[in-house]
């Protein structure tokens, strides 16, 4: 059990990683006068989604209490949950992590923390709980899919509860808030160019590299490792 | 053990990341001037860490001789020792990489290395062997602490022999050398900002990431994992 | 077995995350107008790497066909082959992105691109079947070695395999091409600063960091861990 614990913990790290990575993507993208806003706004959606997932989205997803005592959650698998929980916070951080680049230059911040609790804490784990989770009932829905497609709904590494879901919560508040002023003038579209292609490249870069442990530690345990990201 | 030999080895190598955290969140908080001056203490602090806690300071703390035979070192337990080694030089030098940053930009670089020698080769490890080490006569006073506290002293991390040893030192040093020509005049305090707020956030990435190899693996063994940062 | 997975895994993530190394510590070397060119030169190279060494050069060097099917691949080794292609291929990246640095500032890209083809799926292949790999009549020419000098050609983590061939494949490149124009004007060498200490200062980071993982992943499995870098 300890080397899957092991196992987990190096996923997590990597995908906490990966959060540097967003946030140096974003701000190398955005324009000059903007940078600080987006490195603020990444580690801060970061801190407030521990929060939020630690007392009320893991718990609707998983049914397990965070605040137990101490020796209850560390259990008798070496604290193997404690560490599933860091390791799916860092998956649940990615939604207003994507959301940020798709509105980034034009919000203000205590909008947006206030929806990254809402997300965090409510939205996400609803979805994360009928795809991976217990909730049995909203789990229904995948098998109304199974029965329309033919085959059950699988998400392996969040493809679609991460990724699909980050985008999709992003779309409404891009047709809400609109382009950024000066971007079109009369009809005519304005390039504003990313200001540092190096900061972009590096935050790139630790997306890639961080990836590894999304896809990986996803098999959930040792064991299950296989060479290849599919279950 | 190869497990164990793993998992230390994980946490060392994010631990000796740690160090570039260091010297990016210094070379950010500077000013542009003093980013090449800063960004080489840190390596060059590092280098003589090694040698000096090689040859002198694990010695002191932990009694194992490094100039023995590579047969020697090895040992049964598949190199436990040597690599236990790289993961506590990588504490030892966050001493001076500590005090690096409380005298940033108002130092030349031979005193500080000669200080490096002297922290990291004898008043580190005195500390270190006794809270962690071998030398029992120097344990009692932590027997003493009990007695006077009525708990035992105990630093899990490095809290107070890693981090409360760096700023402690860090004191005189910065009550010695003052503040920088032109911080205050006349009485003012003058704002020197932060040169680069992303070199500063990419070295508080750095030191957040790493931080989980230095908790974790503090744990000393891969079978001592339990998902909290305690013993 | 699952362990050995992990651990190369571990090593070939840092590996990868080396070649970010090599793109910061060029991208910070050159001049500000080239640094967008040495960032996509590595990231170019480094994908064109993977489908060359994928198709051809990992067959050549290790007799295993990657167009088999899934379940082949994978094995009763819980995947082991995958993960070791993906290490090696970490490594075969090396060879063009040691070049790069050689030949920067004064190259276009399709030539370089199928520059890196060659290499990776033909020539490093070769050598590398010799050393590590399954083509014995080439391993004949380390039987040479031996008799010549006494001792069998060893290559622990490729210091002759990886970075001596880069080197060597760099220097016809360079033999060709000459200096930077306006580097020597009228027999007189004029200097071309780096342009960036820090982002050179970060590449420089990456590549001693993931250094770890070239170094003891070497090992080849878990159970070959001796916290020494020799087998």
């Amino acid at each position: 059990m300890a080397g899957s614990v092991f196992f987990i913990l190096w996923g997590a790290v990597l995908v906490f990683s990966m959060h540097s990575g967003f946030a140096f993507l974003e701000a190398g993208s955005v324009r000059r006068k903007n940078v600080v806003d987006s490195l603020t706004r990444i580690i801060t959606d970061f801190a407030i989604s521990t929060v939020s997932y630690f007392a009320i989205g893991w718990p609707i997803a998983y049914g397990l209490w965070m605040f137990a005592s101490a020796a209850g959650l560390v259990g008798t698998n070496q604290g193997f949950n404690l560490v599933h929980f860091f390791f799916l916070l860092t998956f649940a951080a990615c939604a207003p992590a994507i959301i940020s680049g798709g509105i980034a230059e034009r919000v203000r911040s205590i909008p947006v923390m206030l929806s990254t609790v809402l997300i965090v804490a409510l939205i996400y784990p609803f979805f994360e709980a009928m795809v991976w989770g217990q909730l049995g009932w909203l789990g229904s829905a995948t098998g109304w899919l199974a029965h329309l497609a033919g085959e059950p709904f699988h998400d392996y590494a969040g493809s679609v509860v991460v990724h699909a879901m980050g985008g999709w919560l992003a779309v409404p508040a891009i047709l809400i808030i609109g382009p950024r002023v000066g971007r079109v003038v009369n009809g005519v579209r304005k390039d504003f160019s990313a200001h540092s292609i190096p900061w972009l490249a590096l935050g790139s870069w630790f997306l890639v590299v961080g990836w590894f442990g999304f896809n990986v530690a996803s098999a959930g345990s040792l064991t299950a490792i296989s060479g290849l990201s599919l279950r």
